[in-house]
């Protein structure tokens, strides 16, 4: 059912969406406060993707790069909205409504902040179904929708217009190498496409699932429930069913190397339970990608691994990861969409170098 | 006067391009065979710039990074014509007439290749009026046309539209940085203009110069006259009117190093005359910037420097200077329009970061 998204909802949609960039994505609590003040006492309206019409033309949005550094210069700035304008210019056409490509970290509040500027509805859905590092990492690429033509913009007035057809990795090169040169991030509006398409390829619910994830800790919170329980009800009915503890413990070392643009490293726990000798480790490339236990493999990208907070489920970026925190790490089974082997060979294992195959988390002990 | 340029034309054209190119731009010989693959029997209308209506829509084409890279690719695509088509569509508007943005080097040949693709007529002007480095130093620049938008395309499909509005110097930088991603170099179109623009802010008649010189250089050959008194006649009834004998002598010491994208380097003569002791250098960042007798400033850019052989007047490029070679180095006057402190501001010693003030080669002994 559609519905209309306040100001109220912000914390809580922020707090979800930082759950689902597992580990990366960005810091969406900067972006909540842009929202938040371009909404005022409004409301956006969300609509839900089985009832949206056929022909609805949909330009979703989202910043690349790095996302601080482009929060910030954004404070002054419409970015998002310009790159939406200039690809609508470049179609000879108007969006109806937009989307975010991401549902996790801080792409999940850009296309709000578009909605709060304009009053286009959003569509509740997206393409990654968590939070992945690259333009072509999208459930809509897998399924034929093509990031081209994207338009960039950049905070001198540089307005640009990519379109590699059906090369999408392409894209994201070209589109990173601009980035650089960009100053370190830009705004884009990529992956235009019709109701019919966000249907076929999209990942439903995404925006509803982060509000409903960051409500459900708040409120276990307050009335001093479990939080993790409460994720797992949230999560219950939705295309990602299965919550599961894979390890309860103390971060004892982090190493971090900067590689190819992107924040590679390794995270090694022990369980807060002294009786359990096991060694936890977790390997991340901005988002977390491999969980094992002694060595043997517990979940594995596109299934989400979360890592928050022992106590309160507060979730925590491979940025933030430090020595001594008291952590739980929680994994999450993503929606039959994302482990076709189609989805698998764009954001699989393979697709971040890592050789092993993937093995749903539900299936692993 | 508009004129007929035929396939008989191009090995003159070729050359006289070369000697244009003052070192640098990139070999036009293979340049013209393509254009005489595509050209065969016919013909291609040049207008000359004083004869266009005001209102005439001129699309300039051209490559971009290292054109004997992109010239090979090209044997087998449409490129140049591919990025104006593109730049076509993001104005709405078709083209009448396309044109050169460089007269030295391949791109003098880049858009007959279109016009022989096309029909389309070329107009008998460019932007810089020999060869230079970057996509900003242009006279249409200079005089108010932007580069934006530019049209970049590829050989793996790639179609980019960049805008920077005012920012000459931003889109050169942003396209350069594209053009290393797309494999070293790519077809671009850009400074679109209308007629009474090109009246504006073109070098006028550097194709028929061109064509003028090199014509003049292989008769003067023939007939066993002097090719220097040839170059000489060819050019005193156009805007560069002053030519002068810099020197003759031997390379004795090329120094070559490669900076940001650039050959750089240092090429040092010695005298053919025993009796005469003085050392000559050449400073070049692709094409020959300035030219010193012991120290002594004898031509600086944006006058021409252009090293020939020392009997045939063949040009030498800065890539193919090396000991031995017995060369004449001639210097010739640019027109007022290249000369002024807006245009030395953008393509005279400052922007190549010489520290020496220009003067013009007819005022230097």
């Amino acid at each position: 059912m559609s519905w209309e998204l306040t100001r109220a909802d912000l914390p809580d949609l922020a707090r979800g969406a930082a759950f689902l960039g597992t580990g990366g994505g960005g810091d969406p609590y900067i972006g909540h406060k842009l929202v938040e003040l371009a909404l005022g006492e409004g409301s956006i309206t969300i609509l839900d993707p089985d009832e949206i019409a056929d022909d609805l033309f949909v330009i979703p949005v989202a910043l690349m790069g790095a996302p601080t550094v482009m929060i910030e210069k954004l404070l002054a700035g419409h970015e998002p909205l310009t790159a939406l304008r200039h690809l609508e210019a470049h179609y000879g056409r108007q969006a109806d409504a937009t989307m975010p490509i991401e549902c996790g970290g801080v792409n999940s509040l850009i296309p709000l902040l578009v909605a709060a500027q304009t009053g286009l509805p959003v569509v509740d859905a997206d393409g990654m179904g968590r939070a992945f590092p690259e333009l072509s990492m999208e459930t809509f690429a897998v399924y034929g929708v093509n990031a081209s033509p994207i338009a960039l913009t950049a905070e001198r007035g540089e307005h640009i217009i990519l379109d590699t057809g059906a090369d999408n990795k392409r894209i994201e090169q070209l589109a990173r190498a601009l980035t650089v040169e960009l100053g370190g991030s830009a705004a884009i509006a990529e992956y235009a496409m019709t109701g019919a398409d966000v249907r076929r390829t999209g990942v439903p619910r995404t925006i509803s699932m982060a509000l409903s994830i960051g409500r459900a800790i708040r409120e276990a919170r307050a009335e001093h429930r479990s939080p993790f329980e409460a994720i797992a009800d949230a999560l219950a009915p939705t295309l990602y069913s299965h919550v599961r503890e894979l390890f309860v413990g103390k971060i004892v070392d982090v190493e971090r190397r900067t590689e190819g643009g992107f924040a590679r490293g390794r995270a090694k726990l022990v369980s807060a339970d002294a009786t359990d000798t096991s060694a936890f480790e977790i390997d991340f490339q901005n988002e977390n990608l491999v969980a094992r236990r002694d060595g043997q493999l517990v979940a594995i990208v596109p299934d989400l691994i979360c890592v928050v907070d022992q106590e309160t489920a507060e979730p925590i970026t491979t940025e933030t990861l430090r020595y001594g925190q008291r952590v739980r790490v929680l994994g999450v089974s993503t929606p039959a969409l994302m482990r076709t082997p189609e989805a698998l060979d764009t954001f699989g294992p393979p697709a971040f170098g890592l050789t092993d195959a993937f093995v749903p988390v539900e299936e692993l002990s």
